[in-house]
């Protein structure tokens, strides 16, 4: 029995950890890290504040593992994207498209991910990430110059290029400082704004208009 | 008499302020803004503790304005050299190439400036910065478009792009991450690398390799 009763808290712990994580995660996506706030995250989630931090060491480390969480979902989008048929050029102008429409279509999540000031224990984690992205791209570009489709190049800075590239030009239409979460998205025509950054990293690749 | 008194107290409060701005700009040029704390700063400049405290509400404040000051230098460059004589394409290599070689010959600081996961007060002014290099890069574009060195694009968003590459493929040559502040630059070569990051931003504008 006490072996039961063990397992059974060993699972309504791992219950009440995605919860808080789940909760935790709804708010960032609804107004960002700097709006998600600990004892918000403990009224969503239903449990005491204390509790959150017997499943998490510091507010920090619990968005810091909302943040992984997310930003695994968003590097596997891209590579299941590179993994599709066709030459690197293709596979590549597809992940890039489809990230720069992910990212315009959930704007707070997006800027929150991408660009929000955030405590450096969750901005060592975005590094992190866009190491991922980068190394990613960088797998596709050598694909790409193996098959002839890609000239010759720096794998490497032309996959950091990339990344810089098409984070940076999505910060702009998602951040609040133009007219607040999103609110820009609604004006900006998304699919020219998404054709425009697309077309400067294929050209940035190929040095052609292709 | 009285007034005379204050006017000196008035110069050598401004001149503290200088120095304790100058020493902290050292402390982060040295080991980046999470190796410069305050109790260096005053140990530096020779003043107490508390007396930066009475010049900057918080330590925060202390280090945006470190930050502020020598981001405004970098912008003023890239301004300097979206002056010089040629089209605009020629103008956009030399600041983009001038940018990249700055950066990896003050490593430490560059990275500090670009990447290092700093305090959301500091990242927040490191944004406004971003926006103040894409503001020139956009107004060149637009120069390059009207003289037909630059095909018809999406200025604002090229901009950004441009930004984005060359921060971010900075990123990781400067990054502690390998092998410690700048020992990267040493094993890789500059030249090379700033010629490649060049490349792909003049080929994201143009469509051509030049």
């Amino acid at each position: 029995m006490a072996y039961r009763e063990t397992e059974k808290m060993r699972l309504r712990k791992a219950e009440n950890r995605q919860r808080i994580l789940a909760c935790a995660q709804q708010l960032v996506m609804e107004g960002g890290f700097r709006n998600a706030q600990v004892t918000q995250v403990a009224s969503l989630a239903e449990v005491a504040t204390g509790t959150i931090y017997r499943h998490f060491a510091s507010k920090e480390e619990l968005f810091a593992e909302v943040f992984r969480n997310a930003t695994r979902r968003e590097v596997q989008n891209v590579s299941e994207s590179l993994a599709q048929p066709g030459d690197a050029i293709q596979r590549l102008e597809l992940a890039l498209t489809r990230f720069a429409q992910r990212a315009l279509n959930r704007p707070v999540m997006a800027w929150a991910l991408i660009a929000e000031p955030v405590d450096p224990v969750v901005e060592a984690e975005r590094l992190q990430y866009r190491k991922a992205y980068a190394d990613l791209f960088e797998q596709a570009i050598r694909e790409g110059m193996s098959e002839g489709s890609i000239p010759a190049q720096d794998a490497g800075s032309s996959s950091t290029c990339l990344v810089g590239a098409i984070a940076e030009s999505l910060v702009g239409p998602l951040s609040p400082a133009q007219g607040g979460y999103g609110e820009a998205t609604k004006t900006i025509n998304t699919d020219t704004l998404v054709n425009s950054i697309v077309r400067f990293c294929l050209q940035g690749l190929t040095g052609t208009g292709r």
